[in-house]
């Protein structure tokens, strides 16, 4: 099995998935009826971004122009068991930060400023809880979860393990199996020793603790560990005597280190968005003919049709919010005003607020030249059409196929037709926004 | 500095750069004249690809229908001193091994069968050379070089250090710092205690050694090595007493171990070949004025403009080795044929051989509906071009941009047509060869 995909993209409706299509807190998801306690989180994204070589540290990065930062924060965001989270940010990235919460319409978010070092953030972020105990925002709480910014992708299920066991243990952490083998090396840079890898692991984020815990850890321990240590679970060991229950978590919580992780956390991101497409049709029987065999294209090439729908029917918009992409066909351009209602759909419940909604307007031509004539004119209003729609972060294409009762030329172009769907859904590439292709 | 980048694509014309556009063999590399003793490689790839989780084996994976394999195999292939490449592959893939040998045109490799673990794939390798000594292709080498099938991004400039420390302290390897805090955890899965990361090391690939030494460690090694061993500089240290000299490697020698790094090292090859284009113009005087804000438009959007050529000069062909992308500018669809010239030179000089092409025919427009009277037949002759040359590993895709002495108009027309220009060298996306998108 996909290991990667299917714990990011393979359960698309799984409320547990921080990529999830349901974007609001899950009220019944299984962590609600499990945590009986305050729970938080503190976020340190205060790292400059050296070892990537960007002018932007990396949780600031966009994906589908919205920052890594924003999926971390979902991610937490829409489980109603977690309570504030306290993101930690270098002073000069205040602003930008505030921007982010506004843009994205975080609600659980407590902006704070960093230290000069990683576990000095993670102080500053442990602080907000003592400090303002008036604050409704942030009440002490009974678990702290301490995450990385760099890694959006973590999902219920393993914030639910690491919760419960950080609250009867004291601390947790998730571990994965080392990649590569460690060496010691000597001072001379030759190797010393390999380590057997099997008695060791990666310390991963996230890890939980019980609030007094760690804070107790961080207030006992040396400048040397603030300057120079990295990891919390062995604060809570050396200072206060807990030894962290360790949990596997998947290959998902890697850590956006380098430039390449972009790449792949965009391809996660994207792939995620385009596992389903609904094809809303008109009555016409040609395009409901076509609107099935692109159903069977799609199928065939991994993409999961939720709902073939006419767009007369009056319940056609509850579909609207099954899916992030959406594919209508129209009978030689008719009906272009129905993506517009489509789109004013999409601001009312809010669909489109954090991933863009791709829309494939298909034209399909049933009389000869019909397009020709006129082609200018309906070019130019549609790219209009598709540039306003921009601005609601819907992603407007369209594609045109000429029916033909020629079979072999028609199963040429709906195979194309297909082809195209598909990649324009998975790559929402903004430079094609409006166009009109061929299939 | 962009680090990751830095190394794999910046320079995309460093004959040292496995992604270098110099496909030959480098005859006057750094290697050649420091390396005078004979250089071989061995790289195990019988690996299932279980951690992927895919049918397919990550070494087979294709990347712009290319498996990952070749990418590697010819990061060692086009390096004048490296002789041998030992490829080790599983008994079923033997006849697809082969098949990507035939149709990538490599030169140096031979294949030989795997074992049931890595360590006796890796010894197979070696005692290719051992048995045949009479066999041309596999001369007893005085270093033999091991990598990973799924690292492709090696560079000569480690290569080079590799072999010569190999060669001086007669064992050598590539070392990274660690991304995660190791720990050792207790039997019940509880933190045991985590080591101090500055000391430690994560040992990676390539390692070198002199063939004489890995080959007896490998000769005087246990069952137990064997079948649960995975570090070669161990063998050589615990059976010869060498102590491995360790040399620090780029990050872009990671290994391609997710689905997610399938995606990752895609974006990093699409990168490296858009890093430049060269635009080849009709003499008229709309269209080198095109052609000279095309070159600023590209160059803000971060791609190098090598050349803008007429395409009427003599020598225009000299240009076309230099680049992998390519803008061919068309007063009113004029000179459609001058892509075929083009492409019939890339075949004669095998520049497409191992990456694709990318042409984009832009039409300029000048006088008003030429288009539309002749529109299908004119798509239709470019989308059978496009298709025409695909086989030639050519992606052909077409933008039309509309005159205009309205300033306004043609200024966000060009900006748009820079847009469009460089989403399609840098996505090379299939599904769009033979489009006539409108910029």
């Amino acid at each position: 099995m996909l290991e990667e995909i299917a714990s990011a993209s393979a359960r698309p409706l799984d409320p547990g998935s921080p990529l999830s299509l349901d974007t609001e807190c899950s009220g019944d998801g299984p962590g609600r009826a499990a945590v009986d306690f305050p729970v938080a989180v503190v976020l340190p994204a205060g790292g400059s971004g050296e070892r990537m070589g960007l002018p932007t540290p990396k949780q600031f990065c966009t994906i589908l122009n919205r920052p890594l930062i924003s999926y971390t924060i979902q991610a937490f965001e829409r489980l109603s068991w977690i309570g504030t989270v306290v993101v930690v940010v270098a002073k000069e990235n205040h602003d930008l930060m505030l921007n982010i919460v506004r843009e994205f319409h975080h609600t659980k978010v407590k902006v704070v400023h960093g230290g000069t070092s990683r576990h000095r953030s993670i102080f500053n972020g442990l602080q907000a809880f003592s400090n303002n105990i008036d604050d409704s925002l942030t009440p002490k709480p009974k678990v702290v979860i301490i995450h990385d910014a760099v890694r959006p992708f973590v999902e219920e299920d393993l914030l639910l393990k690491i919760t419960l066991a950080a609250k009867a243990e004291g601390a947790s952490g998730a571990i994965r199996p080392l990649v590569s083998t460690v060496i010691a090396t000597t001072l001379e840079g030759y190797l010393d020793h390999s380590l057997e890898r099997a008695k060791y692991r990666a310390s991963e984020m996230p890890q939980g603790f019980l609030y007094d815990i760690i804070f107790q850890a961080y207030q006992r321990c040396s400048e040397y560990d603030f300057d120079f240590g990295t990891e919390c679970l062995h604060l809570a060991l050396q200072y206060c005597g807990t030894n962290a229950k360790l949990i596997e978590g998947p290959p998902t919580l890697w850590k956006v280190t380098y430039k390449r992780d972009l790449a792949a956390a965009e391809a996660i991101i994207k792939e995620t968005l385009s596992t389903s497409a609904c094809v809303i049709t008109e009555a016409a029987a040609e395009a409901v003919e076509l609107a099935g065999t692109l159903q069977k294209n799609l199928t065939t090439q991994g993409m999961v049709v939720t709902d073939v729908i006419p767009c007369a029917k009056e319940s056609y918009t509850d579909c609207l919010s099954k899916s992030r992409s959406f594919i209508q066909i129209a009978v030689n351009g008719s009906n272009i005003s129905g993506v517009l209602e489509m789109v004013k759909h999409f601001e009312n419940t809010r669909h489109a607020h954090l991933y863009p909604i791709v829309v494939v307007w298909v034209k399909l031509n049933t009389t000869k030249r019909s397009f020709d004539t006129q082609k200018t004119d309906e070019l130019t209003t549609f790219m209009r059409l598709a540039s306003e729609v921009k601005q609601a972060n819907v992603q407007l294409y369209g594609i045109q196929i000429d029916h033909t009762k020629v079979s072999e030329l028609w199963e040429r172009s709906a195979a194309r037709l297909a082809d195209i769907t598909v990649a324009l859904i998975r790559d929402r590439n903004p430079a094609l926004i409006g166009q009109l292709l061929q299939a």
